[in-house]
Order: structure tokens, then sequence, then C-alpha cells
């Protein structure tokens, strides 16, 4: 048996190097969340089925990593599951009821269904409303492919307890600034409506049954070439409806007048939205309306948005409103509206625009010139961090050679030798790795280069 | 069907004050482990079982949550499994191997294995040596009980590539540095050697198939009361080998003498570190050997070490040495030493010690006087943060009474009121929210208040 050393396929490590740029993107995000009034929250990676799969079950379900009971519930989940499937037969392997009681748990497969929960169960001790933030993993049992993980970070921003529209202008506000915090262009922000589409498709023709599949084709408009979609949508609406549908949905600039007609409640909060937006920028051509979005997740009931960048092709995060999606842990429900950072297309976007990471080097490496001088080179490294300086200590006594490659290794500034001249001397040799300069000093002498 | 609102036993939600605090100790820890020249490395939650159970599988194969098989290989283990059952019988459930091959998955139970995995895949492309860090949530299933969890954090320093004992003076110096960086008194590190208790055991004459017995009841001697875990060594091996153990194992201050006698290379080893980390401290009390120290992973091969604080039964961390660990993931393996800080317990620790967790505050919470007005509110509140404000905007514009309730709750400073009066003056309304007291200004003379 060979174990691996990769880690499961849709899985990944990171080197040092992209661990340090991923530590400063999630900072730089909580410092723009939290200078907005955003309270940051935690909740469990683990939730259980029933949370997860919600009243319904349906397309989620499939998202999920199951955990296999334990102990005792799984022997029985087991027994009961044989005896359901009746006769071992290949023909009749174990249905989708026996697959599921042999599982109680699951890895949570987005932020917002734990955010609902949590302020279900906390609401009372929170402020009210709640803006909150919510930064970690998830994971989803999807087909792994380029640039798309099993395991990705979120980083969300919601606010709960509140039906005005500030909470869609605050929430998108919140995402653009964390987006250009970390050095990259304003995004545009494209919104819609989840009612106004659906009035358009109705107003078109598009028949109640076809809606699904209708959405799900718009849904691809950005990531497919477009004249293959609409081909697509002919095939399954017709050519007029089609022809009605691209003069409502897909015309360049929509047209104002007759969305205001076709959807009156929802283009008045879309248009209050936009206005405040538009007003809070330099740039108020970057946020746009767009009929023919369409948000994936099946929660959200009133306005909705995504995140683009140019240099990206689908999106880079998105949201909307969710009132009431708190009511299937028990009460009427609490209107809110959240929004969301695809971290990893982030990366992928700073990665490729060269926004230089944080060097994660030390200023000084000392040296360890034999297990004799060990005491020495601790107490220097010791003294080192003590004026405030990032210092690593060779963690050995081998040739001198190898550890200034390491400290080449590790770009390291200075490295800092102190053989038995300069400790009989009271001095260290210090040298600069960039020029090869050496210079005797004394340790406090370095301790106090600024 | 009630969907429940808290997360499944063992696991947890953490407030915004709780998680502040805990963000802020993470944030701390970093800093420390980063300026003794460790490298942060990120590895996936989720491992193959292989790599989790490794060649033996054993204790810890009980610890790991299992991740259900998915899709069509699913469906494939159940059928084999039903057909390797038999003829479907309660007194014959499923056995081990059985449940194993519905799982292919496993959430990681430490952070020491995975970190394996990743050196043994990435180890060309690292320094070397590799001093490595690494912080995150683990998961293990066993029964939740006060104080202890079933998803909980780690915090572990690890050097990979070094035989020498500076590795373990610079591990353990590190994790102390990091207690106290936190606000903590200095903990007690006490030391001995995986090889030093089995000559001791060997040399009182208990046999050898009594060894891992004496060694779980040694273990619990700082958990439970002496006298019990005396009793319950003389009911296992007798009052006279007890007699003999007691002077060699446990007497309060060890015999160097002996000690060096029955295991001159482990206290040779043992008293390096000991002075090396005598010579870093203003208490080198602190540092001590514990003959009788015993850790639970079978993984070590040779010093190990444990935290301990006054405040606290049982550890604030530990670890040691485990060469060749990576072997299992082919090759001939590499010399190993890390450590690992509690997070629970610490924060446990920083509660108890009242160590104020910092306030996630916002200076300022702009109020929005009414919906014609909110322009005004969003610009005031995004002119406070351009000048490094955290300014809170209410999301919403209900009545002040409700807003200053939240502006209260969220502890701000000042509140912000933006009224029509205020509005025509060009000025905003500063309260001060701890006195009560109200000013006219402008934002621009408020923005440039230090």
């Amino acid at each position: 048996m060979t174990i691996p050393t990769t880690p499961p396929s849709g899985f990944r490590d990171f080197l040092p190097q992209a661990c340090a740029a991923r530590a400063a993107a999630v900072e730089t995000i909580s410092r723009v969340y939290r200078s907005f009034g955003f309270s940051q929250i935690a909740t469990s990676a683990v939730e259980d089925l029933q949370v997860l799969m919600g009243k319904g079950g349906g397309e989620n379900e499939k998202l999920i990593f199951k955990i296999l009971k334990r102990g005792e519930k799984l022997q029985e989940a087991l027994a009961r599951s044989a005896v359901k499937e009746g006769p071992p037969a290949a023909e009749a392997p174990g249905e989708a009821r026996d697959l599921s009681a042999l599982a109680d748990l699951g890895l949570r497969f987005d932020l917002t269904l734990p955010l609902a929960r949590y302020y279900s169960r906390h609401g009372s001790q929170l402020p009210h409303p709640f803006k909150a933030f919510h930064i970690g993993p998830v994971w989803r049992a999807e087909r792994a492919q380029k640039g798309r993980y099993r395991e990705f970070f979120q980083c969300d921003a919601d606010i709960l307890g509140s039906e005005s529209p500030l909470c869609e202008i605050s929430v998108i506000e919140v995402l653009v600034a964390a987006v250009q915090a970390l050095g990259l262009e304003q995004p545009t922000v494209v919104l819609s409506d989840r009612t106004l589409l659906l009035s358009l498709l109705d107003l078109a023709g598009v028949p109640p049954e076809k809606r699904g599949e209708a959405c799900l084709l718009l849904d691809k408009l950005d990531k497919a070439p477009r004249e293959q979609i609409l081909s697509e949508l002919e095939a399954s609406l017709g050519a007029p409806t089609l022809k009605t549908l691209e003069s409502a949905v897909l015309a360049p600039e929509p047209d104002l007048d007759r969305l205001r007609a076709v959807a009156p409640e929802a283009m008045a909060r879309l248009e209050e939205i936009l206005q405040g937006l538009r007003g809070l920028s330099a740039r108020p051509e970057r946020f746009r309306l767009c009929p023919s979005l369409v948000r994936g997740f099946d929660y959200y009931t009133g306005p909705i948005f995504e995140l683009r960048h140019d240099k990206l092709s689908g999106s880079l995060g998105g949201g909307g409103r969710y009132d009431r999606l708190t009511a299937q842990f028990g009460g009427a429900g609490v209107a809110a509206c959240g929004g969301s950072i695809g971290f990893e297309r982030l990366m992928l976007l700073l990665e490729e625009s060269g926004a230089s990471p944080p060097a994660a080097a030390p200023r000084a490496c000392v040296m360890v010139f034999s297990p004799e001088l060990r005491g020495r080179s601790l107490k220097a490294a010791a003294r080192l961090r003590a004026a405030g300086w990032d210092a690593d200590l060779y963690p050995g006594e081998g040739k001198l050679k190898n550890q200034f490659k390491y400290a080449d290794a590790r770009k390291a500034a200075l490295a800092v030798v102190i053989g038995p001249d300069e400790a009989a001397a009271g001095q260290v040799r210090v040298k600069d790795l960039a020029t090869g300069e050496e210079k005797l000093e004394t340790l406090e002498s370095l301790a106090a280069r600024p």
C-alpha cells in the first residue's frame, strides 16, 4: 500500500509564499469589513445534515460531504440498511434514503445557511440589526477542475434584521472596498432582482415549466459563447419567444421605462440601491442594472448582484437578499441580505496582477558556529527579537556553507555569525546578504540599527 | 421535522466578542512564530483515509470523522458490503473492513500527520532545514465533554530536517514566547524522553506486556488524584515493583546520576536542551526534567515535553521529536521535532485571567435620519473611514431611539446624526455616547479629530 503525498482531488496544500499571501488578503478583507461596522462571527465546519439539507434537500444535497455515523449508531444504520435492501443483489444497490441514514453530519457548503442557524440561535444576544462577517473554508463535493476546488474560502458580509435598501448598498459597498483595498481596480457590480427576471420571462411568453431551464441558460451567458447560449435558448423556447426575450432581457442598455412597468416595486428598490452606490463612487458607471442576472441558490428573495472584473470571466463575488431563510429554524424569519467575495478567484487575480504578496522573510538569520557556541547564538537571536526584529535561528550546527544557503532560501537580509573569535571579542559578524558586505560590531549596536 | 439551531454536540458557534478574542490570539501567536523564523503553511482539512490511518490504523482510527463516498463509488461499496455481510442478521452487523470501504476521506485529527505528508511532497522546494508553523482546526470523534470539543484549534511549530537539540530548544522557546506574548505568565515546561521512561520501567521490573498500561496510568498523574493512580499502579504491577518505580520515576527531584546511568544518550540530549532553555530564561527553574511524562501519540521517537500552567490542570501544549514519521510516505524519512499550543485551553486561561480581549467596537456609528438623507449618511461614514476610522452605518432608517440602542450595543464611542437642519447647515451632530455630550461641527473637523 502506497500512502499518497498529494491531498485528495480538489484539495490543496499551500507553500509558505502562497500561505502568506492568503493570510495577508484575509487580514485586509477583515480589516475593511470591520471598519464598515461588521462584526466577525464563526460557526463550526461541521453541521447536522438536517441543517444543510433544509426542508427540501434538493440541489444542495449533492454538494454535501457527508460524515459517516460512528460506533453503535453506524452499526445500527448498516443493519437497517442491509435489511431494507432485502436480498443483496447487484441490480438493487442502496437507495438514497438508506445512504443518508449512514451519515448524520456534513461539511458546510456555504456560510449563509450556518449564519441563518447562528442568528436563529443567538439573535437575541446580538445588536439589532446585526452586521456580521464570516470568513472561512467551505466544502463542496463537486467534480474538481481547473480553478474549481472542493475546499475553498468564502468571505461573507451580511446584515440581518433590516429591510432597508441600505443593506444592499452597505453590503455591496464593503465588498467593493475590500477588493480595492487589495490593490485591485474597482470591480463592476451588476444588479437585478429575482422577481424582475421572472416577470420578464412571463411577459415574453416563457411558460412556467420552462423558467428553470431558461434561467440556467441565462446564467451561463458569462461563461460560454453568447451565440451558443442563444441557440440553446431558441431550441428550448422557440424563435418568437426568444426574440421578445432578447429585447427585454438581453439588450445592452436596459429599457428602464419598460422594466419599471413590468416590475415597479423591484425596480424602485433597485434604483434606490443604484443611486446610493453611484453617489458614493468616483466611477458611478461601474454599477449597472442587468436584468438577465441569475444567481444559483434558491434562497434569494429580492435584489441580487454580482461583482465582475475585466480580467476574470465569471464573477468575483455576489449575493442578494434572502428574507426569511431563518424561518426554517422556527418563527417568522427575519429580513436578511448578504454578499460574498470569491476568495480563490480573488487570489488568482492578485497573482496575475503581480500585486506583490508581503515578504515573510526574516530580517536576520543567526548562524550557529558549533554546539559549544549554541548559547551565544540563541541569546543573540533573542536579543534581536526583543528589539522588534524577525530573527531566524538556523536549527543546527552544520557547515556554515549550508547555513548561508538556508539564509538565502529564507531571503533574510542579514546573516549573523558568532564564531570563537567574535565570542572572545564580544562582537558579532554581520553579513549583508544582498551586497556581501561584512562588518564586525557589538550585538547591541546591531540591535539598535533602525 | 425540527431543524436544530445548535451546532452538533462538541462543535461551537462563536459570538463576536469571543471571535475577536480568538482572532487576536491567533494573530499574536502567528506574529511570534514568524518572528522566530517559522514560515506558515496550510494543508487541507480533508485527507485521504490512508494518510490519516497510516500503515497501522490502530488507535487513531477511532478519532477520525470519516467522509462517506459519493455517487457510484458509494453504490459499489454498499453493494459490496451487503454481499460481504451475507444474510442480513442483527447478530452480525457490518464489520470494520466493510465500514471503512464506505468512506474514502476523513477530517484531520492533528496537524502533524498532514505536515509529514506535506513535507514528503514539497520538501525539495522548501528551505533545509524547514521551520514551519501551522494553525487551524482539527477534528476528533471523541465524546464531547466540558472543555473537550470535537472541533478545536491547534497552533503547531515544527522543524524538519535537523537532528540538533537546537530544534527542541527553538520549538519550546517559541511556544513559551507565544504564551507570554498573550500576557500570560511564563508556563512551566516539563521534559522527558520516550526511551527514558521505557528504560526506567524495565529497570523497575515492569514486564513488557504491562508497559502500555503503566504508561497510560502515569499519563493520568496530572488529571486524577495521585493516590488513586498509585493504587491502580499497585494493582497492576504489584507493591514491590511499584516501590522501585516510585523512587525512579515519581520522586519529586529526579536522581540525575541514576537517570544518566540508565539512559545515557537520552539524558545527555535532555540536559543539553535544558541548558539551552535555562540560559535563555529569567526563570530557569521553570524548565524541569519529569521522567514520568508520557505523551499520547505513538509517533514520538525521542525527547518529549509539555507546557503547564499553575491555573490549569493538564497541559497547555506539548510536543516532541518524531524522526522518520515521514518515512510512511516513502524514502528514509527525515528528522523532525515539533510542538503545539492547545488553543482552547489557552483561550480558557486568557478568559479567566481577565486579559481583556480587544474591543471590536467602531469609533463612530452614523445614524440615518430618513430615506431622503440616506446619501448624506453614507458619504459621512465613507469620509470618516477614509480618515482611518472604523465607522459603522446603521442599516436602516428606523426610529432614532432604536438607532441609539444599536450604537450602544456596538459600544461605539460616538454617534453621528445628520437631520434636515444639520444637512442644511453643512454640519453633523456628534454625540459622545459615554458622556452624553453633543456637539455640532463640520464633517471635516470631525474627521480631523486625532
